[in-house]
């Protein structure tokens, strides 16, 4: 979702800018742009499309100066085109801003804008914020010998006005070498530098540039000057600053000769499983154990129900969790939409325990979900890929996946690691109740075996590229599984959906029957997930009942099930582990299956239309 | 999903099988055919397709005879053809049999019966059956003056062999007058008439015919003589049966002017929830009353969890009913699919109530898993509209709809019954806990309105036609909408998906930019349910990100709402009511709006393409 870049200092503020763009590229756009100073006015460039297009426009003397702000938009309201692409002009063009979030109230100040004459050329929420600064800064009187505070008093005025949320960096024509932050709701992190300061949506436009950072947040506003900086909370004034040194193994960020990055990270799973496990598999106790969750032995058993929170890929893995901890700990779990849980002001028992899954760490409605129940005095937990993330700080306490950076749009690796995580988690509790010493052993030792047989599944990828070969043209893809593979199907729904934009849909199978078999006929081919276990021979049947309907059936099943074999048109196979990790397992190939689906529809894998890599906006 | 008649008595037997069948139509099927004792042997007639085209090749002059058997069938293994039609002959045809259900060995019984030259014709696992009554008649020893009992015996034998589900109506070349009916998991109705004796899959083919019925419980065999019946239990031997008065408006299974059942069913919703309320809102106390529910106050206070279960459209119900008793009652509720919740095993607490949601009562996952939560002594209720059937006696207790019959196989007026009375569940459950006297007569008065303002929302047929119009060559829909409205979300998509054969899928409006959104472009509706209330705004922003996107925006909208009809595309009209009550009212519009695509594009709406009504299958 939107990125957000800024430089003050000395330097030529152009070269951070484009190379911070590009290390944001991952969280999706459609638009760009860069505003520098260029010693009385702001130079602005910008594009539709991809960064290369940006940095073409700039050309090979791109405007010269030591202040600027860039963007990349992902379209939240008005299409995206140049007048909608930031930075954002204010008043005169004594403004300029790049805004992040989405500004509710922005009819309302438009009109009200406009009454005073203020002339808009974008469809956007965002320009509206710059002629509310420039209106802001008209009606605040100069503070002799404070010139800096002049400018706070009027930014401060502006965003009192907003409803919504915002990332925001502010620079002012008349007032140059200075630079104002603002964060509600959309994440934004200060660099120091020496005589430079920088400000990033996420850390990693500051790899290689500064190691030592600031998360913003809430209600907190930022002071850049090539001098200093400092920090301010709406209601309390200066706040002092925890400086963090930032930890990136930069080199992870590569594609390492793979063709795309979601490649790489379908790839990287047997070696991100065994990180989310390190450490945390204690044979001695037949438990596992985790450093974060902070929480006692004591409170652990105290537990009486978990809610599982997330979005997308976030809220599959939680489906996964249900049928694993409810398996193993006998704890009753509820997963819910993020989204949803944070409006629904659902009755929540006592000894309830709230956990929010996200890779990013910075998914805007998990965040509001965690917060609100934390506010209700539930104790909040995160699952989550990002040290450090707004999450991560969130939450009273949490596990994180250590999966390395996911740069993929369409997550691959860090479900599969929230899935290990929560099988983790299952044991733990489960270890505090009824699960004895031996079972414990014993499940140990199936999940160490379980990087071995991923690698193994990866085998298939030659076979997966000839059934994509086959079905690539379907328009409507139905994925059927029950118990711990209905989420694998929802799961692998979604990375057809999301990178083929072939209209996929999960099901539990046996749900077919009761409205989505309508669908079925000889064009819409069904892949039923159907390897060994409790319901294998109910799933049987929903698969005969499709081929009797004419519709071709891939399934995933287990070697050498001739049954499967003799009634499926094609057949991919995965090793049988233990039924509670076999959706670890069986999402591999259909993350396979979606990228060589969209591959040959020649769809942009790693970038797919419309998406963003982490929702920061609700 | 299949049907079965028999008759033995002393009138033509056709008459009543061709009749009978017509009135199964509804069920769901795809071939058809009924076998008449002709003296020495059987008359089969079989054909793919509509009942029409049965009666058509019977002729004029239909086989004469006093015994028969007749059957729907709604394929599961094998395609819809002439083979793979019932009724099955087994041995070299002097067994005759119609059966519903899934065999799971068949194909293990199928090899041995091969082995012992049995021949097939068919690929369903209902031939197993035939022959293997065959087999096991031929392994029998006559019994001394007991001719009867042989063949009891016979069934006995085979049917001990089954694994699966089977309704089962059985009769012999070699014993004529004389009839076996055997039920495990489909269910099965006897009618007692005056020297003829009926069996049914319902009891709606008997209306006119008899009054008298027999509802046959599972493991239940049936002995059928033009002199009498009797039943025997598998394992208790012969059983005292209850013989109940049925009690049908055979008026109501009409389409009264209407162009199709459907249509008949969406208006007939202000009378359909009428019917639902009458008589069980109590003013003097502010609260609801339900007569069947078998639950002292004290019992119903103790209740600290509720679980709603069912399938299809039913579960969609059950989510509206996790926010509305959430909300009115404060109990916390969790919504599961019937299907997994049966096999899951999953930890329930004490004090949890199960509601088994379904309109036919006959829903195999739904009878199932209230079976299973039962046995394991938590109070289970059905939610059901049909008076008698197999949910409905299998539960503690419950709720009747009284909807009256709903044919249409896409279920309209039952979603709304079911939803009003989750709603007077929530006011029954909210004045045992929080809710004050003043604040349960405010309900019931905003419950009394509903009717009216269902009537007022059918006002926007032509409105919605002339939508249909412009949309009804889309390949993709997207329904969204939260809160509340999220269920209705998935029911209008669900609709749409049952009739049309266009692919719709709904999602909480958030969850859209974490997949779905990909699926946006130009060519992709997406249908935004948008009533004033908490997250209007919310769901605001989410509508302008899709038109950022280029995508066609249909809006469900409160009158006089300018801001929307300045976004949306097309505008659709509902009442604003309480927010609670709001779904019952939005759904409506959708499901004329899949009515009226389905018309558009030619599609049989009463009888869609591969589903039956009453899943009676797993």
């Amino acid at each position: 979702m939107c990125g957000i870049v800024g430089y003050v200092g000395s330097d030529n503020a152009c070269d951070f800018l484009i190379g911070g763009l590009r290390r944001l590229e991952y969280r999706g756009y459609d638009s760009a742009g860069v505003a520098i100073y260029g010693g009385s006015t702001f130079h602005i460039t910008r594009s539709v499309g991809r960064i290369d297009a940006l940095a073409m426009q700039l050309g090979a003397v791109p405007p010269n100066g030591t202040l600027g702000l860039g963007h990349t938009r992902w379209a939240t309201h008005g299409p995206a085109t140049i007048e909608n692409a930031h930075p954002h002009l204010g008043g005169d063009g004594e403004i300029v801003l790049v805004h992040n979030g989405v500004i509710e109230n922005f009819q309302t100040l438009k009109d009200e804008l406009i009454q005073k004459g203020y002339h808009f050329v974008s469809a956007t929420d965002s320009e509206v914020i710059a002629h509310l600064v420039a209106e802001s800064l008209k009606n605040t009187p100069e503070t002799v010998g404070q010139p800096n505070l002049r400018y706070l008093n009027a930014v401060q005025g502006a965003i009192s006005r907003l409803r919504g949320t915002y990332g925001l960096a502010i620079a002012f024509r008349d007032h140059p070498n200075f630079m104002i932050a603002a964060r509600f709701g959309s994440p934004l992190v200060l660099g120091v530098g020496k005589g430079e300061y920088f400000v990033a949506s996420d850390a990693s436009p500051l790899v290689g540039r500064t190691d030592r950072i600031v998360y913003l947040a809430d209600h907190q506003i930022a002071v850049l000057t090539p001098e200093g900086f400092s920090v301010l909370h709406r209601d309390q004034g200066k706040v002092r600053v925890n400086i963090r040194q930032l930890e990136t193994d930069s080199s992870e960020a590569t594609r390492e000769g793979f063709e795309h990055y979601m490649l790489k990270e379908i790839y990287e799973q047997p070696e991100s499983i065994r990180n989310a496990m390190r450490g945390r598999l204690d044979e001695e106790n037949a438990t596992a154990v985790f450093g974060g969750l902070n929480l006692t032995p004591q409170q652990s058993r105290m537990v009486e129900r978990i809610i599982l929170t997330g979005c997308g890929t976030s809220w599959h893995s939680g489906l996964v969790g249900e049928y694993l901890i409810e398996d193993l700990a006998r704890i009753p779990v509820s997963v819910e939409y993020a989204s949803e849980l944070r409006y629904r002001n659902p009755p929540i028992e006592n000894n309830t325990l709230v956990f929010g899954i996200t890779q990013s760490g910075e998914t805007a409605d998990t965040l509001a979900a965690l917060r609100e129940t934390k506010r209700k005095g539930h104790r909040t937990l995160a699952i989550c890929n990002v040290v450090g993330s707004s999450i991560a700080q969130a939450a009273d306490g949490g596990v994180y996946l250590y999966a390395g950076p996911e740069i993929g749009v369409a997550s691959t690796k860090a479900f599969t690691s929230q899935c290990c995580v929560l099988a983790m988690l299952g044991l733990y509790f489960g270890r505090l109740r009824h699960l004895s010493f031996e079972r414990g052993k014993q499940i140990i030792e199936e999940l160490r075996q379980l990087p071995n047989a991923i690698q193994q599944t990866l085998g298939c990828n030659e076979q997966v590229r000839d059934v994509a070969q086959k079905y690539q043209n379907a328009s409507t893809v139905l994925y059927l599984g029950r118990q711990f593979n209905f989420p694998t199907a929802l799961e692998g729904a979604l990375k057809l959906k999301e990178i083929s934009y072939i209209h996929a849909e999960g099901y539990p199978a046996a749900e077919m029957k009761h409205g989505p078999i309508a669908l079925v006929d000889k064009e819409t081919p069904s892949v039923f997930i159907i390897p060994r276990g409790t319901t294998y021979t109910k799933v049987m049947a929903n698969m005969e009942e499709v081929k009797a309907r004419g519709g071709p059936v891939i399934a995933l099943a287990n070697e050498d099930d001739p049954q499967v074999q003799a009634v499926a048109d094609d057949v991919i196979h995965v090793p049988q582990v233990p039924e509670f990790l076999q959706p670890i397992v069986n999402v591999v190939p259909l993350q396979l299956l979606a990228y060589h689906i969209a591959l040959l529809r020649g769809c942009d894998v790693d970038k797919p239309r419309n998406l963003a890599k982490s929702v920061t906006v609700e």
